[in-house]
């Protein structure tokens, strides 16, 4: 319990199971003594001009002053005219990786113990350039766009992650025996930041192979780094090894020295305000912003907890086969600080 | 043994271990007594100018007039100025989907025994338009097609193949939260399909979600259907799920009635004329190339026999852990026709 002025992050509750699970990080971490100070803020229910979308602009700003976050769930509301929350995040905060630890929880069983691998996805760029185009009708055509700039700042932060985070190999992922020039180019910037860490072992795997080296012998694996839908698609593929998503966090790193924490799971409607959502993965995204602030003894503390309540088994929530609260879970995760 | 007038098929035995696997399917299919004529074609040693790469056109025109064919693997010679071997045989060839069963082999342990899932892959658009660009230095563009005719023939494939095998589901894989315009065009042509099929129970599911699914629980799949790569991808994470792309066929369709089966893992030339391969995946794709010929029975019995030999376990090749010589896999397999 330091007794350090108080640092201020942004909090974004999020939708559905959103308040509920950020409910439940907020405890854990009063609990833990966590000098924070949150700044709660809510999605809009119209349309901000600034923002393109539900997204309030003070937010925005918010997460700018701050420089930290921690992100619940954001459904975007079905219509027109508007962006999608989270792209609108990633855009307008230039959060250009997002990293996804991926480890067997012990006392969690799945198909797979022996995980542990870090995916690291460019965030901006790739299929996500919404940029598509009806040629005429019935021949539609979508833009994949990847920069030498993006993926060399989305490759540095792997192969530094690598390197201060003691792992020993980075494997780029791409499909450049077809996309020659796009993911071509994604590796080039890949071996050129390679060669300023010898000491990292260096590996390009198509994705089609990576997906089924995945699931025969995740262990081959250490750091993955690839362009935005690969990550997309390969950090689900990582998180199902281990149990899903309601067990796995990820944050996204952007330009200035920001970090946004960020549950990647879905706001769960069905389940919303009955005390039934499982936090973990706000609370261990959570960690990984307190790992950020250098806040590593709470960190570690609040990680031992959550992972013991876990393996003990005495208290789960529904979707990992028992039958407390969200309120019960939170509460023996605190008797375990 | 029936005594119809022979059939002629093409087969390309391919590279590396290519011709010792096609070696291993003539002697089953011998054995069994199917009436096959195989018209051979090698990959050429100089690029042909009727078809831009090392493949001949004899070769070609065989598959045309034959309308049926198996190929082994075919690795692309290194070097400029030509096209890839498999995308110029789905090109010119017009092979537009590409049929995957993936089940659990009784016998063979994997970390799943209740994999029973069919992926059908668009074989000719999407990210493999082969058109790309350099805007300016440092940033590169690929142009991701999609047409309506192309989407409808392989959903109207892929429902027709539910309907004639005995299969409920058809779930289309896509990503058109992000790609609205090009997955948004491949979704709206399955729904038109699917009206045709009420029996049919057709579902959408995202890409990323897919592949999570899949993982932690494939039986909940049946058929999938999906954009070029996508299927690619999918289909070797479900290859993974069984054993590897050494164990699983597969089977092109093309536009006129043709049918190419195909092996699709590698040529192996690290043990190439060793007699170490397995020919598992070239068989069980012979295999559906002689269901696609209506020659059920010989198929039946054929399958079979490669099913029992491995459960057996007696006859196993070192892929999957046992010491066998193609040879001797090979004649155990004859020993249970
Ligand atoms: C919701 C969706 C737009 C998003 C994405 O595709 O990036 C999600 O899958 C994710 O991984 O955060
Ligand atoms: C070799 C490669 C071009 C090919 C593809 O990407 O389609 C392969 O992965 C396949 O699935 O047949």
């Amino acid at each position: 319990c330091s007794s350090t002025t108080p640092i201020t992050a942004t909090l974004f509750p999020g939708d559905g199971i959103g308040p509920e699970i950020a409910e439940s990080v907020k405890k854990v971490f009063t609990t833990a003594g966590v000098p924070i100070d949150w700044e709660e803020h809510f999605v809009g229910t119209e349309i901000d001009p600034r923002t393109q979308s539900f997204l309030t602009w003070e937010s925005l700003e918010s997460v700018r002053r701050n420089k930290v976050g921690l992100k619940g769930p954001m459904a975007t509301p079905i219509g027109k005219g508007h962006r999608s929350l989270n792209l609108t995040l990633r855009k307008e905060l230039n959060l250009y990786a997002n990293v996804r630890p991926c480890y067997s929880l012990p006392g969690y069983k799945t198909r797979y113990d022996d995980v542990n691998l870090i995916t690291i996805r460019e965030n901006t760029e790739g299929e996500y350039s919404g940029l598509e185009h009806q040629v005429v009708r019935g021949v539609v055509e979508s833009l994949k766009i990847i920069t030498r700039q993006a993926s060399l700042r989305v490759a540095e932060y792997a192969f530094h992650y690598a390197k201060t985070h003691g792992r020993e190999r980075v494997s780029a992922i791409h499909k450049a025996n077809i996309m020659q020039k796009t993911d071509g180019l994604f590796l080039k910037c890949c071996r050129e930041v390679a060669e300023k860490y010898p000491e990292i072992t260096y590996e390009e795997v198509v994705i089609d192979n990576c997906c089924m080296m995945l699931v025969k012998n995740p262990a081959l694996f250490d750091v993955l780094v690839m362009p935005n839908l690969y990550g997309d698609i390969i950090s689900d593929l990582c998180a199902g090894l281990v149990g899903g998503l309601g067990l796995t966090p990820s944050c996204n790193i952007g330009e200035d020295g920001v970090a946004l924490a960020e549950a990647v799971h879905g706001s769960a409607p069905d389940i919303a305000g009955k005390n039934l959502a499982n936090p973990t993965a706000l609370l261990l995204s959570g960690v990984m912003m307190l790992r950020h602030l250098k806040l590593n003894e709470q960190a570690e503390q609040i990680h031992r907890a959550i992972v013991n309540t876990i393996a003990e088994g005495k208290y789960r929530t529904a979707d990992l086969g028992g039958s407390s609260t969200t309120t019960d879970f939170t509460k023996a995760i605190c008797d375990h600080l």
